[in-house]
């Protein structure tokens, strides 16, 4: 499998990699892929993406829950909020793959979130047939 | 693999689907199950079920933390709040089966959450082998 | 695969179990683990444990979004704000491994979250090859 590699401009951004994604398991039967991010700071979502302004309520609802500056880790490098965003969220999500396409709902796409951007960031896609 | 159908009956419900989920692993020896739902306004929780009043805890919990009407996305249908909870959530859970039994705990029970109901909602079951 | 099985000592504590899983998964060439624990007041997540104030933050964060003592399951054993916050981080995480070794990330490690503590914890670990 190849990774997915992305540069992100905010310090939070929501970026739609479905299609990056699709690409991987066009020859898939069956079975199931697992979108993975090696990032601390960093999640996958799945959540509509045809209104761009769902993944700014979403990073905004967490900026509101997770306030920055309030965390012990924030004297080692200032982006305990990040984590703490990525720790609840997660990150990878698993989706069901048939005949090569992702059996992702009409509203489902797989996004990757970033709390403490601009960063290079990297999306592993793991393949497991059955 | 069948497909879950339920209906919703409220705007917020957690609807209990353990016994359709284990109905379908009974003949698996060994393996896991994801269970998915393609909607971006529900999500799968495991958790207890027997005191019900948990279920409400927890979308009452949620409705306090990501309150309704404030999002940008209420302009297109008025669910942010549904959209930014799902996306929290999660779409999906993933149980380790042996001998046709799902390796819940005694107070985990799989569930449907809705965030935006009544709707008919449908959840997917796929079971790996392993 | 065996059980990993820990004691918490707090009422809140995150332990990492990263080693335990790495052992469990020297001799896959190739796939999956799912880490499951089977609790509805404890949950996986995976962040960075290198600064342990991380942990901290996590579960004072949680504390402050879900608050104790508010919830209709206090009413038969106190512990409704465990349940919701287990809900909401989920009991599992999946993480990749290729050539005996776990694809986390530099500053990801797999961690046991007790919310509701001091108990006896089991962790289940679950290898899918492929």
């Amino acid at each position: 499998m190849k990774n997915i590699k992305i540069k992100t401009k905010g310090k939070y951004e929501v970026v739609d990699i479905t299609s990056e994604v699709e690409e991987q398991v066009k020859h898939l039967d069956e079975g199931i892929v697992i979108v993975y991010t090696p990032h601390a700071t960093g999640a996958i979502i799945l959540n509509e993406n045809y209104d761009p302004n769902i993944g700014k309520d979403i990073v905004e609802a967490l900026d509101k829950i997770i306030p920055e500056g309030k965390w012990m880790h924030d004297a080692v490098d200032d982006n305990g909020a990040a984590h703490i965003k990525a720790a609840i969220i997660g990150p990878s999500e698993t989706v069901i793959v048939k005949e090569g396409k992702l059996q992702l709902g009409t509203w489902q796409n797989i996004c990757f979130c970033d709390f403490d951007g601009p960063r290079e960031r990297t999306i592993y896609v793991k393949v497991i047939k059955g």
